[in-house]
């Protein structure tokens, strides 16, 4: 499937994004730089509404929305639904609220009750069920017939993935003569909008993907050439066990240099890194594109490199390293 | 002893110490606003130079000394030096390492491993002694009497106090109207600058002091009238367990309207509350501000409100909560 998204479908979505998302600051630290003989340029999206830049996605499709996407006229009547035990969720029912419809989200009973109490508190319905992909799905296909709401994909959307690429689009204009972008790439979301950014804005940088080694689907469909689904992911990086998409796949594809692979050592190391020098919380998923640059040390040395900090939703009773 | 910082000492030193400081933002938390009824703004010291509001008194000190001030004309045989197990000797080293002289400093030798390599990665010549007072103080004058150094005070010292003072002035330029300024008091450097710089800048705010129950010099002293020194204080917020000096102290008696303190619990509180919602690493010390709001909510109700967030040298071996 071929991205419809252009400079001006980006251009558009900045702005019909903008009243509803933070323009995230962005950071950098002498110690880090010295550490990677590189000038390195964090992206802080953990300081995003709803702590991640899944926001930006979230708010994109459900402000695209035309009336008719929807069945009734009534807007208390208006849903949209996802299932997702993480950000997406969380992102999906802030984007509700500020369009002052209705969120209602599919959970496994089994998400940690900081995820829970998030979404909730952002109002949406949630509906619990048993942790397997059967089970989502078959709860979402009944409220889709039961209330008319408009599925919002956690990434394999276009209007998602034109929303994620604001992130690297205000990083440009932020910071000029990026060498390279490096985002973390899960199902895809990012990394592709990322991508889209980065060749209508800075054509000149390198694109590269940041992903745990023991989910590095994105790496091997890559070098298959087909999309090779994630069976049973091993990583600390919660947001990174999902699979490419079909739409995300062939954007990345076209524009991304090279997936990094890391171990879980040195993702835990590059967050309790961020942690103790930038003073900012991120949260593993995020990690890895530090532990990236670190591990092509040679390759990125001199460098100007822009890196997508995704979020900083960390659970504060499991740290890592303890 | 009366203080000599006027408005234009103020803004001397603002211009003075601006090419090795950084102008730090201001975050804010619909969250935490919510959950304090009122508009908070968190001037986000953590991310200074050093990791602590600290750099700002110490580059304005060493900056502020005159040739004469040294006993010698060669720059590689000036020295500064102090005492200091916390965040003051790693902001002395930088500073020094900034003016291109040499800052030597006596640390207790059960320091965390963390703060003398902080120390000696600025390049400090670091003297351990034993953890008493007196072991200090003797170590201190064999400097001073064998090198010429140059003492400056963690905060007792006018340029050490000016130079805190340019954060709450920062502040007052970056949110316009506020009610309130808060400050963490330990020694009393960053809460007496922080009192001099609304006094001039935005008098019709009012300034509180957050101090720890279990280090309480500062309320107690001002009750009394007179600086009653802090015996074994017992405190999670390390960096408050000293006691006001005599040139904090008067100013704290003129400009400031009330000391609020705070239990430990709520100490943990409030830095785990930072931490969660706005992704940022603040230490013990600095979560007392928050803390101080939620306990006074009533009194703050509906208020804009400045808290200056001191520090992010937090132990993440030791996070408190867990």
């Amino acid at each position: 499937m071929n991205s419809t998204i252009t400079i001006e479908t980006l251009r558009e979505t900045a702005s019909r994004i903008k009243p509803y998302i933070h323009r995230t600051p962005v950071f950098c630290s002498t110690m880090v730089n010295q550490l990677c003989e590189a000038a390195l340029y964090f992206k802080s999206e953990n300081l995003q509404k709803v702590g991640a830049f899944k926001a930006r996605g979230a708010v994109n499709a459900v402000f695209s929305l035309n009336d008719h996407a929807f069945s009734t006229n009534k807007k208390s009547d208006r849903y949209v639904t996802t299932h997702s035990s993480g950000n997406h969720a969380a992102a999906l029912a802030y984007a509700a609220r500020c369009r002052g419809i209705k969120a209602l989200v599919v959970m496994p009973e089994n998400a940690p009750p900081v995820k829970k109490a998030a979404v909730a508190g952002y109002g949406a319905q949630i509906t619990y069920v048993e942790s397997t992909q059967a089970a989502r799905e078959m709860a979402l296909a009944e409220i889709v017939e039961q209330t008319g709401a408009v599925f919002i994909h956690p990434y394999n959307d276009q209007q998602v993935i034109a929303g994620q690429a604001t992130a690297a689009m205000e990083l440009i204009e932020q910071v000029s003569g990026l060498d390279a972008v490096i985002a973390p790439v899960g199902g895809g979301g990012l990394l592709s909008g990322t991508a889209l950014s980065v060749s209508a804005f800075q054509p000149s940088a390198q694109v590269f993907g940041a992903e745990p080694e023991g989910a590095n689907d994105a790496f091997r469909s890559l070098q298959a050439g087909c999309i090779i689904p994630m069976i049973d992911p091993q990583t600390i990086a919660d947001g990174l066990r999902t699979s490419l998409g079909e739409i995300t796949f062939p954007i990345i594809q076209k524009h991304v240099k090279e997936i990094i692979t890391v171990d879980e050592k040195s993702i835990i190391h590059a967050m309790r890194l961020i942690w103790e020098r930038m003073k900012i919380i991120v949260e593993p998923s995020s990690a890895v594109v530090l532990a990236a640059v670190i591990k092509k040390r040679r390759h990125f040395k001199g460098k100007k490199i822009g890196l997508i900090i995704s979020g900083g939703n960390a659970d504060l009773d499991n740290i890592p390293w303890l």
